[in-house]
């Protein structure tokens, strides 16, 4: 390897199938029937790892969005469950490591770290697992709640489901299967723990019945920008997947989490920080600004209200459209994620005057419009002046928006020496340069 | 189609990775490093595959079988999560039904009707559901509780969790996505509908957030021949997985459960009853049963008699192995498979005077020796008999057992008339000759 330059990794989002905007499946380019279509996938997945992703990233919920009859009629709530998705898509790929966002409120460690173990297994090494803890009482009463778990709790409950999953993956050690067809003897039984995890939330006696991931623990990744969330992330994830905002904005997050690393022992480079991106591409400047308005004027107007309403938890459709919010929103209490409101917030305290109409429309177009060339910049601006070790990256429509920024701005990147131009050999550890984490029932290697 | 002969199903049955018999792994044809390699499996179900299977049956359990020494050191109990198994060989296959065993014990009704018709979207109508309860306290210590719940408790919330289920899978009408781009509407809002699910163990309001499944609801498999059990099977259940015994046996289980179906409503060709079998194929009859026996020997003294305490419930390593148990087992009481203790039950009442070595030799090894044509006799007489209307197939070890069973009797079952040649066009439901369920949240059609 001639290249020492510090390079991007890159994450491939998806949340809405047919790309990020909640509009894209009407864009004449998306594939809207494609939501449940395995070739769907396939082809943006394979797409991805031709342009040498490091992962595609796979948000999830737990519930059709359906508070307001627009997230019915309008938006589209249907998609495949992450590990039934992620795992045909193993098959279908070779490098790319494939992330899923799986809730710590509504599952059990014992299943999970089964499911993220067998998909690192069976995909040679490239699982990841994006932790969440969930935001909503629609999804609480999918699972014979009446409320979501409060912020505090559910973070609490997510450090243990980690700490539970990390004992799992560790009750076998690495060498312990011997194979002895000879003797009779499949494996070690010293090497074989119980993990007996007692904890307030979880009781689970082990050991899991798939021996231990190729990468010792898939990655592991963590999307809170609340006081709470970063802890979480401090204490445990590998990477970050940080909410888009100012260039200071993203430094000061960047700084602050950096910074939190030393009092759990670890480095700087043992977390990556990687914001959200969503370009929208063209020759020039002008016709990607033309797309990027083509994009946004996709959301009919009640269906943008009625995400503004989601994101603040209350409903505002009332209200005159073109004055400004007749209440000051509050973090105090609010139980949805924290993060997303206190973007609500900052946005208003730069600029009160804004109406609903405009708030509306500045949530929900979190796109920048450029030729490959203005991207580049943007995305190595950020890079080099500490904001960012990389990008999840969104698109306006798919399955073509991945093919643009594959075919245009990875090879932008490439030119800079940015980015890879081959995946190393080895797991999703390998290609984002993290080490292999130790077995902690191993006894510490001697000498 | 010329055949209009009643034509078997076959499912290509995998509990141990390696083969169906305990010690399967030792076998030198066996891919003992396999457990956990995703070509291992692709192998194997592309072999299936290609003899026409209807179905890769994979069973299941959530634990590691550590309860005796032996079951850790000579036993292989690690194995893929099914979910993640299953679907990344959806994407290697075509054709074949995919079977994964889920319990209701350990799970929730949400996140199991989304990964099932995840996996029948993604494999275009292929899922089925081999629901079972679990059968140990040491399972239940992986989940937070202390014992595993008691039989009746277990089959009760397992009907409850199968209609919830079902509830979830017809929340969305089939018709109810418009996808109409110049509109804006994704989905007709009066064809989606909560399932305001209210039971004694679940309460889940819905809509699930995937759509109709291709196959309506995935194919239901039971496997319980308790009276519980039984009465779960004729209720919901579309093929029943039996347990091999004599033909009498066989033809018993098979009146008994046609019966029951008429009092909810359904016919007998609407649940297909498969007993399990074990054949080890040779081209002469000696060479079979040589293999059979060298399978057999497989088997370490301790680990035989740990499998016999096992299915006993009770530790019988201190008792003389050359006479007979000193206890009379009981079903009054017993909580993991009443089914298996009942087996064991019926070999004693019928040969009182078997020692221990005798009767552990006995239940371990449920194989049958014999040319291609012996072994189509027998499924043939059974199938002629009213004991069965197709088999699950258990292999000697793999992936050399599969090819054998699929080069050897496979096109001696076809040459008979009694196996197909070529799937059908559809999903498993047509392959196995069932109806698509109606939608029941959609009116019945007019005229």
């Amino acid at each position: 390897m001639s290249e020492t330059k510090r390079q991007l990794s890159l994450g491939a989002m998806m949340f809405f199938p047919t790309g990020e905007h909640i509009s894209s499946w009407r864009h004449p380019k998306s594939n809207a029937a494609g939501s449940l279509n395995f070739d769907h996938y396939k082809e943006i997945v394979q797409t991805a790892e031709r342009g040498k992703f490091d992962m595609f990233f796979y948000a999830d919920e737990l519930y059709v969005w359906d508070r307001f009859e627009s997230g019915i009629a309008q938006a589209n709530s249907i998609r495949p469950e992450p590990f039934t998705l992620l795992s045909a898509l193993a098959a279908a790929t070779k490098h790319i490591g494939l992330a899923a966002t799986i809730s710590t409120t509504y599952n059990e460690p014992y299943h999970i770290a089964r499911k993220l173990a067998s998909l690192d297994h069976l995909s040679g090494g490239r699982a990841a697992w994006n932790i969440v803890t969930s935001q909503t009482d629609e999804e609480a009463r999918n699972f014979s709640q009446e409320k979501h778990l409060q912020h505090e709790t559910r973070y609490e409950r997510a450090r243990e489901f980690v700490d539970a999953t990390q004992g799992l993956w560790d009750s076998w050690e690495d060498d312990a299967l011997t194979l002895d067809k000879e003797s009779g003897v499949f494996a070690d039984k010293d090497k074989l723990h119980n993990v007996d995890f007692k904890g307030k939330f979880f009781n689970i006696r082990g050991p899991l019945n798939v021996s231990r991931p190729p990468q010792g623990y898939p990655v592991l990744i963590q999307a809170g920008a609340s006081e709470a969330g970063k802890e979480v992330a401090a204490a445990t994830a590998e990477v970050v997947f940080a909410p888009k905002g100012t260039l200071e904005e993203g430094q000061a997050l960047y700084n602050d989490l950096k910074g939190r690393l030393a009092k759990y022992g670890r480095k700087p480079e043992e977390l990556k920080i990687l914001p959200f991106f969503m370009p929208v591409i063209a020759s020039t400047e002008e016709e990607a600004k033309a797309l990027l308005a083509e994009v946004e004027e996709l959301t009919p107007e009640r269906l943008g209200l009625d995400l503004l309403s989601h994101y603040l938890g209350r409903d505002i459709s009332g209200f005159p459209l073109d004055e400004p919010l007749p209440f000051t929103p509050e973090l105090e209490g609010f139980n949805q994620s924290k993060s997303g409101l206190k973007r609500i917030i900052t946005i208003l305290e730069a600029e009160p005057q804004l109406t609903i109409r405009q708030l509306y429309k500045r949530i929900n177009n979190r796109a920048i419009a450029g030729t490959p060339e203005q991207i580049a910049d943007e995305l190595e601006q950020w890079f080099t002046n500490g904001a960012a070790d990389g990008f999840i990256i969104g698109f306006p429509h798919l399955p073509a928006g991945i093919d643009d920024f594959v075919n245009l701005v990875v090879p932008e990147l490439q030119r800079r020496g940015l980015f890879r131009t081959e995946y190393p050999e080895g797991t999703l550890r390998d290609t984002l340069g993290f080490k292999r984490p130790q077995n902690s029932f191993a006894s510490a290697p001697v000498g």
